[in-house]
């Protein structure tokens, strides 16, 4: 290994990490005295001591390396902190480069600014402990491990000058995402895609245990990493002038390393898969502090994963040893008189945007380019009468995104995120302008793959929600398409995506990002091959616990409500956008400007399938959904031929939000609306795509709310028909009428006799799929009356 | 390679495995004519085809070949279907080894039962298409893939004599779940523990896409498997005669090389991992169905994972192709004239319990032994009145705990799985008994591990989850240590647990199961180093979803509460238990007689903390969680101090589910209990753990529902304060107090004068917790007013 740095590269960096290693300490530790000019005293140390030392002392060796190529190369460089909880690490590196005193301005690099710097860490009206939308440069929490590899490729995408420099821990190795992520390079276009620099940072152990990748041989580990398709690269040790002749030597090499692959794939047109270069760096976990604390073992332990030591108020002699310790890094040599980096160390920073703290890349928002959209409205199902044709709901919107995919071929800011259920849920004709992205080997038989496709289709949900996040978040727009069970497994990935958003609500600096659209399709009531494992509508309930102004609900019951939706949708800022939607054909039931203006609206009262004529009605049935939709309106259909008398109103719900209070949701229907809609004093049967009780928390506030009678999916379910599947969920139809009549108080004796009808229809349904398999062919071919006309 | 199969033995596995393939594709398209007796007619197919045909023939080979080596080497084996979707080939097996009619008499070894074999899958009122609770020798459904492997492991924890093969998917393989699961092999005691056979099938395609691991070079992917560290063995083609003898030689390998590992560590009682051997079986996806149907490739392409043809009603070409593609098995040379296979296949079946279908461990009731228990209230906290004393409620729980791990010991069948969190969550005590269980080096910093330990802390919560369930679906006994906001992760695989436990209630052979229980610790209110991305109580509104007969919910106030709960949970069978309880320091309300009655009632008024003297209240204040109800009793206090004349009862609620209507759960107070206890008409502040909206969810057919007034978790949070956390939320004594004002109509011109009281000192608050980072102390020490007499 050649030893790179001069002697004064060497002293210059050294001073740099050093610099930011004190900037740390002092953000977990300190109140006061933040240049240390006065002995340390207890008062000086803050009452409560929170944060996590372990992991950044290596994280600050690699930032001011990067800081070195970024500047030798000309490098635009992002850093994922794989490890969030190296939060004081980022922030000290983000305040030595200035980034910091530019989005914050009372943080000053001086003295004041210092103690101010030191005191707001993890402080109540301060900033978070973690890596934070708060934190100038990154587009990554990191409190929830797991998903550093996969924001980073998704940063990477479509960024051919971009290098996303991304720092694994290795407990976060540990969990099923990232374990996966490394994959991520099978789908990476060396051509036009940038390029990600995995840093696997081997400090050894997790909160109290060693972590796994730490305590393999180091031939398992080789033979892992470059079974995953990189060339590991290895810096390991402790002494410090040692470590960073070794990092500045890898770093160099790795760096002419990716030079020479992008320079090959771009001069020959050739979009092979190299082999990436990565690091492994294997440090002392809490390298620096000190080597024991109390008579047990810290640095290069467990112990130093948070704070090092506490009782700072008790004992007097963590005082002293916490001064010994911040002083051991020289600040003196470090700050000047005023508490500023002495210009040693500015000189190491890039300049301007090269800074990691002010790539636009992390605050994506700054590059977001509108997309370019055709009107909607021509890709409009055309029919005469509610009914009178079918469509596959989700094949029509795929037409619409197919020329969406199309018109933004050209700027390259748009991509499908799928876990190879695309075409499944009726996507397919996106792949008459593009295809499958893969980079590897294709063959014959393959269908629409190859190196250049914009949808990318892995067989996990994590890497495709992760991957959309790393792309949003650096200033692009996407679309997840799923099968609506298994979204269910990016649940907590959800969380901290809305959760990012809600803080980023509150962050003057951090621009508005696309928002992150979900398409569930293949749902509950259609999973004829796959029965009861695939059956889950509760993502919506989970969705709306987080901050309304985040989350959007829609459910539109047919094609053309679709495609009004998903215009919106992709014109949306800063949301998450959720669309329930079948791909099974089914009946259209509003035009292109009927269903704008009940998309708009949210919820409307279908007059053309209500027969109240403006009066107040006798009930009300709700729907929410495709399929409780057609079961309603084959209620309705009965209705009218066995109790024509009966004025019932039909109610149609594609926005879930109006339902909810509007002091909860800024899309709510006032009381009044609500109230004028679903009247003060009459049964509603609401037909619900999802579990009932979402409908009573949403509406439990409501005046009419105590007629409320929901039905929806109650967990109940097998392979079987699509109608028994309604059926045993009490959703059906017959079961609708039933819940009518036993609401409407004056039916009277014809009451028994319908009831006994449907009870026998219910029954010969039963018989009719026993023997044949499928539905009834008067349910399969079922149709809105007006349709025959 | 050998060739070790003799001519009768190839052709005897070959006809199985023909006999195996030719009931698959029966299942898959036939109504009737079983045996092909007469031509094959449109009549005699399925009306809707349902099913996966592509990963089938694989599994069909899988399982001839393993039979084989069981009966050679007398093996116990269970057989782990990650491909969920190959059900048709795992009750095809069973049906040949005589396991499927021993558990469904109906279903007879004769044309009249292999006609109802045929019809019942996957059609109404029959058998779902995935491998299922229903599907004999199966602990595993794989209808949501990634879990397979964690699964296998689980099972062969503390089953010296047990191997258990494994079936990945190369679609599953991409999942994050299964990527990191390969890591298994470091918690796997090769003495004490069973073994665990991974057989990776290379098919080539997911749904519509080839897969990654089929497209990686083989250099590529031997790196990755030794990398994980194993050794893998390669079986590849697609002549039946040639893999057979390949398949049957790496089998012998590959069982004489488990023997000498096993008996290697067992002689020397030596735990070092082995390198464990695997199996890369690479055939054609849909392997021996048409090679080409209508001019496209189908065997050996994504064409052939579901139906690998359609239109059988309107196609008779399609029905030729069926009937030629049937006969290609030989049906005649298989199957006797009755229908019975012919007794050349069934001597290639292992005998009673050696059949994979009947091993015991596969329907894990069977063999369950229930804890050996320590008497809890031997761990109760003890004080004088309520509030004398505080606790940290987990690590009260942990003693019981390490004493339930000591009892049962020499019975090897309770362990805890933990994501590095078991001692952050305060069962450290559990590490006086045994350790952490890992496999591979330790170091002398290490803590408490070792290769025999029985707490798997890996940092994972799908390999927990999946582990546990592994573990619990052979019959013993474990727990899952986790932190509130994460448990999330694995949502979607809960999700799965419960399904499968709703299922099995209904199969008479299915034996009881231990309980899956859950400690949620670090929870919402007090993430004081974490902050806002560990702040999530939603898992609870996620679990309510699921069928009520399934689910537990408990939010025990205190230590005793918590004791009592625990000793509960360990002892029920075929739930899913959450609790959710803190880790911090906190006041003791009951002692343990009071505790167990609170605990065995649900929901209790608290008597000693009420003023109402059975009267009828003024107010009601609710809590449900150790948080709010800390925050209640202060409410009280304060109230009790400034409207003395006020009517307050105490409800505290640490069964959740208590809340909910009998006819929708069955722990359900009837309406009558309920209005006894909450009033019809007196307003009811309740203060609660999670997001306000589930107790409404619950409680809206309640008939005092209207006057209920919530508080809970609203997304409000960051790193903060203890206090700070529950006013951003509204949770707090002073917001309560406020409610309570606002919401009792006679108090008047005192009430405006209280309530500008309780602003100041909000703003008090805010002031203190700005300057000194902590809580005030009169909040800090608050204390209930009796505990100082």
């Amino acid at each position: 290994m050649s030893n790179p740095l001069s002697t004064e590269e060497l002293n210059g960096i050294d001073a740099y990490w050093r610099a930011a290693n004190y900037l740390s300490v002092g953000q977990i530790y300190l109140f006061d005295n933040p240049l240390l000019k006065v002995p340390l005293r207890k008062e000086h140390i803050k009452p409560r001591l929170l944060g996590h030392w372990g992991t950044t002392p290596g994280l600050n060796f690699v930032y001011a390396h990067l800081n070195r190529i970024i500047k030798k190369f000309d490098l635009s460089m992002m850093y994922i902190t794989g490890p969030g909880h190296g939060g004081p690490g980022l922030v000290a590196n983000t305040y030595l480069e200035g980034t910091y005193t530019e989005h914050y301005p009372s943080i000053t690099q001086d003295e004041a600014g210092m103690q101010r710097l030191f005191k707001q860490f993890s402080f109540p009206g301060g900033i978070p402990s973690h890596v934070a939308p708060e934190t100038p440069g990154s587009i990554h929490e990191g409190g929830e491990l797991g998903y550093a590899l996969s924001h980073a490729f998704g940063a990477a995408f479509d960024n051919p000058d971009l290098i996303v420099a991304c720092i694994v821990g290795d407990g976060e190795a540990e969990t099923g995402p990232l374990a996966t992520s490394w994959h991520s390079n099978k789908f990476l276009n060396p051509i036009h895609d940038g390029v990600v620099l995995p840093i696997l940072h081997l400090n050894g152990y997790k909160i109290a245990n060693p972590t796994v990748l730490a305590r393999i041989s180091h031939e398992e580990l080789d033979q892992l990493l470059r079974g995953y398709g990189y060339t590991p690269y290895y810096v390991e040790g402790d002494d410090p002038d040692k470590m960073h002749q070794q990092m500045a030597s890898i770093l160099d090499q790795v760096a002419h390393e990716i030079q020479q692959i992008k320079r090959q794939a771009r001069e020959n047109n050739d979009p092979t898969r190299p082999r990436w270069p990565m690091i492994v760096l294997r440090t002392p976990k809490g390298w620096t502090c000190p080597r024991e604390i109390d008579g047990k073992q810290v640095e290069d332990n467990w112990r130093s994963h948070q704070v090092p030591m506490g009782e700072m108020h008790e004992n007097p002699d963590h005082v002293r040893l916490l001064e010994q310790w911040m002083k051991s890094y020289q600040p003196a040599e470090l700050f000047d008189e005023q508490g500023a980096p002495r210009q040693e160390l500015t000189a190491l920073v890039p300049h301007g945007e090269r800074r990691m703290g002010a790539n636009p890349h992390a605050n994506g928002g700054q590059l977001l380019k509108s997309l370019c959209l055709p009107d909607f409205r021509d890709y409009a199902v055309i029919f005469s009468s509610p009914g009178s044709v079918k469509a596959e709901a989700t094949r029509v919107q795929g037409k619409f995104i197919r020329d969406v995919m199309k018109a933004n071929l050209p700027t390259r800011n748009f991509r499908i995120f799928s876990p190879d259920e695309n075409a499944s849920n009726r996507w397919g004709d996106v792949f008459e302008v593009t295809n499958r992205g893969f980079v590897g080997e294709t063959l014959p038989g393959d269908d629409h793959i190859s190196a250049d496709g914009r949808v990318l289709e892995m067989l996990s949900e994590h890497q495709c929600q992760g991957w959309l996040e790393g792309y949003l978040l650096t200033g692009r727009h996407g679309f997840f398409n799923c099968y609506e069970a298994f979204i269910h497994i990016i649940d907590s990935m959800f969380n901290q995506h809305a959760k990012w958003l809600k803080v980023c609500n509150h962050i003057p600096w951090r621009q508005p990002l696309a928002s992150l659209n979900y398409l569930l399709s293949s749902h509950v009531w259609r999973q004829d091959h796959n029965g009861f494992s695939h059956q889950d509508p509760g993502f919506i309930d989970h969705v709306v616990n987080k901050k309304a102004n985040i989350i959007r609900v829609y459910l539109p019951p047919d094609a053309n409500c679709l495609l009004s939706v998903t215009d919106h949708c992709l014109r949306s800022r800063n949301y998450v956008n959720v669309i329930v939607a079948g791909k099974q054909p089914g009946p259209q039931w509003l035009n292109i400007d009927e269903a704008i203006e009940h998309c708009i609206a949210g919820v409307s009262i279908w007059d053309w399938a209500s027969n109240d004529h403006g009066d107040e009605p006798d009930v009300v049935l709700a729907c929410c959904g495709d399929v409780p939709t057609l079961e309603t309106l084959a209620a309705v259909d009965i209705l009218r031929r066995v109790l024509p008398e009966l004025k019932v109103r039909v109610i149609n719900v594609v926005n879930l939000m109006k339902l909810q209070d509007p002091r909860e949701h800024p899309h709510g229907l006032s009381d009044r609306e609500f109230d004028i809609m679903f009247t003060t004093d009459k049964p509603i049967i609401f037909a619900f795509h999802g579990y009932p009780w979402l409908i009573h928390r949403l509406t439990y506030r409501r005046t009419n709310h105590k007629n409320l009678h929901v039905r929806g999916y109650k967990e109940e379910g097998t392979t079987t028909t699509p109608f028994d599947m309604v059926v045993l969920n009490d959703l059906d139809r017959f079961h609708l009428v039933e819940d009518v009549i036993d609401r409407v108080p004056k039916l009277g004796a014809k009451a028994a006799h319908i009831k006994q009808k449907l009870r026998n229809k219910l029954i010969e349904h039963k018989q009719y799929i026993t023997e044949h398999g499928q539905d009834m062919p008067e349910i399969r071919e079922w149709n809105w009356p007006q349709a025959e006309q």
